[in-house]
């Protein structure tokens, strides 16, 4: 039997290639090694929000109890909390699992690799199988990298996979790497009471963000007591008597129950006989043309192809292949905006342009802006600081940046509007419930726009 | 001199439209009797979300400690609280002076009446002064109404004005009238403990919502022990002996520390002048024509002229009478979809078309739909009751409606698809953000539709 469409990996975007494409009446076997679900569900996106989730209440006691309106303690028991986590996650791999029966597609169990011949060989316990395809999607996603020195040891140094898998909660963490992945786990510590070091070779935390929103960052950290070290360069870490020991270039030590390493993620692509296959690699990244294909009959989507480290456009990525494969499109791929959140308290969000480059390519920009202290949503959880900016090109809507209490609300809509490129007389057009944090998006959108120099 | 318009009663709908006719180059004046911002700011929308948010940490804990994740207790100091609030709203209306003052609008302080002749006089300690004007804006708003026997006596018997300036929260509650404001004001109540009970002469709490979303309310607030009375009439309700004692019609007598009468609201137009000038009203609500307007240069907007009843309705019509007074349009208004909000824990929103009344007027319909309890968000916080349904007429987005945590935040993006019609070809496009709440909405939009008979 030759299948219409293989799909080897299982995250969002794997899953979701293979479903719709089942979907379309396609023939599908699905490959995992692991877990269904792939890194979001199992090791990253989706424990991380379950647990920000559990230690929201000593968030929110915490801003009131500082304007005296409320008092008392939240205690969240870290092993019952990972216990749910567990239960959540074998669920929803049960679930997905459900689904796949469901709909008739072969899962097949084991490391999935391209044999040549349209064919791909999958290795369990010793035994190995061979697959035929018409279609063969790469969708085999990232792992943590690290620098060398930084290797984790499982010990008292973890990469993100590891920290979400300890047992109990360290009382003292540094966190090396000031990206989303690290700001999320960091921020949960803290709530569970951590001593937190935050250490990045940049010169601000959230380096891929609107420098406004680094700076915004930064100083809740520094509220909180965070010890931020920025522009400095780690040459080692490692355990030391049941301690982590990290070492600066410059000789300077810190010490720390844990540290999590997060300084990036690389794809998977190793030993998976891509180059053997015709497939070109760069960094490890899988080079695709505009059709998402990386060789003839041969896709690769989601992290992989290193386009975007992000779930949601894997899936968007799955969602094209699948259509394509199944005949329904011949167009090339277009992705849209792609929005990215960090979520806890406070919350960023992003989607389209950022000030700090839209004037590389455009002089015809301006930006406008509101401030969260201003909105009653952000007054009623004391959780004011923040602001929402918009980028306007053209006069129309062409990105949004925001930081502050539950801000992430504001991403589908961002998405929308920077999607159709919305006028003023757009914004106004829409009514947004009052009140609402949204408003605060519509404070940006009506407030007078300022032309950057 | 004669302003170019005058605009009576200063809340969400008659501050908007004086702000905006100002920044058109009006020559604007805005009278108010009592305080800037109106019921919304004062005595309405804002103060009952600055106790529900204040309140939030609560609820958050109740849930997880459900799920043996949290322990601990969380007491918010109601004396603290009311003193917060009342700071908030001092802050936003002196904010509002500044900027009244800043664009050189007229605030006026007193009782305004029409007195003929384009003029209006306006009363206040005695003294009257008389505006002219062009054109006039009654944004006179609305008040808490009772049946005959229900009147709030201001001791043991509220209506919302009274309920939201109370100096302590009562051990326990009746609400007469289980739509939205009874309904948050009591689950701010229950979560300061007190013993609730709702009654409504309807056979469903939030009888103006779908009867499923009456439904899943009912049973949260079941799980919560609440006495809910339906298809009850209350024949009367007084104070006696520091209590409150209500009757049924039935004879049976039930006390309370406080009943909070929340029946209905009516506009605020007696004794306006309304009729002398020319104005038609019904109900007490004042007619108006596709163009907003009640009699020529008089236009009503708001709760005033009772199209709906939502703060954000009454500053959309404001926003469009501004232009229309500013001569920069001469079409009819044009509402758009409206959405409304139940605020706390479960959250309730809706906009466009209803199951129960999409079928009455459209036989081409379909519902799709999905459920919470799939939804990692809605895992993370331990609240995964509830539904996403959305109404397709023609294959395009013609309502959506909502039940469970933080489903607030579907609003705004609801109101766009509502509003533009999507098709599933439209939600293709967008990339939603992954995890968030906003992928219920965006899954009821991916599921399969069933007609409905």
């Amino acid at each position: 039997m030759t299948y219409d469409l293989v799909v080897i990996g299982s995250g969002p975007g794997g899953y979701d290639a293979a479903v719709e494409a089942a979907g379309h009446g396609l023939k599908v076997a699905l490959v995992e090694k692991q877990n269904l679900g792939g890194t979001c569900l199992n090791r990253g996106c989706i424990p991380t929000k379950l647990w920000l989730g559990a230690t929201s209440a000593i968030d929110e006691l915490h801003n009131q109890a500082k304007m005296k309106v409320a008092s008392g303690e939240v205690n969240v028991d870290f092993t019952t909390l990972q216990g749910r986590v567990q239960k959540h996650l074998t669920g929803t791999r049960k679930a997905m699992t459900m689904q796949l029966k469901k709909i008739g597609i072969d899962l097949v169990e084991g490391f999935g690799k391209l044999a040549g011949d349209n064919e791909v060989t999958v290795e369990t316990a010793g035994t190995t199988q061979t697959l035929k395809y018409k279609n063969l999607v790469v969708a085999t996603g990232s792992k943590p990298i690290f620098f060398p020195g930084l290797e984790p040891d499982g010990d008292c140094v973890l990469d993100s996979d590891m920290f979400l898998a300890m047992e109990t909660m360290p009382t003292s963490l540094i966190v090396v790497g000031a990206g989303f992945i690290g700001l999320e786990m960091a921020q949960v510590a803290h709530r569970f009471g951590a001593k937190i070091t935050v250490i990045d070779a940049m010169d601000r935390v959230a380096p891929l963000e609107d420098p406004e929103v680094s700076k915004a960052l930064r100083s809740v950290f520094k509220r909180w007591k965070w010890d931020i070290q920025l522009e400095k360069r780690v040459s080692g870490v490692k355990t030391v008597d049941g301690k982590a020991v990290l070492t600066f270039d410059s000789g300077e030590k810190l010490e720390a129950d844990k540290v999590l390493v997060a300084v990036g993620r690389g794809p998977v692509t190793d030993g998976l006989g891509l180059e053997e296959a015709g497939v070109a690699l760069q960094f490890g990244q899988i080079q695709v043309n505009e059709n998402l294909e990386a060789a003839t009959g041969i896709y690769a989507i989601g992290d992989a192809n290193g386009i975007i480290q992000l779930a949601h456009a894997a899936s968007h990525q799955a969602h094209y292949v699948a259509a394509r494969v199944a005949g329904k499109t011949d167009a090339p791929y277009e992705s849209g905006p792609v929005p990215s959140v960090l979520y806890g308290a406070p919350e960023v969000m992003r989607v389209g342009r950022m000030e700090n480059e839209v004037f590389l390519s455009d002089a015809d920009c301006e930006t406008s802006r509101s401030q969260l202290a201003a909105n009653p949503m952000a007054q009623a959880h004391a959780a004011t600081q923040g602001f929402v900016k918009v980028i306007w090109s053209g006069n129309k809507v062409a990105g949004v940046t925001a930081i502050g209490h539950d801000v992430s609300r504001l991403t589908t809509p961002a998405t929308i509007m920077v999607q159709q490129g919305w006028t003023i007389e757009d914004v106004r057009k829409t009514i947004f419930p009052h009140p609402s944090l949204d408003e605060a998006l519509l404070n940006a959108l009506k407030t007078e726009r300022k032309k950057t120099e």
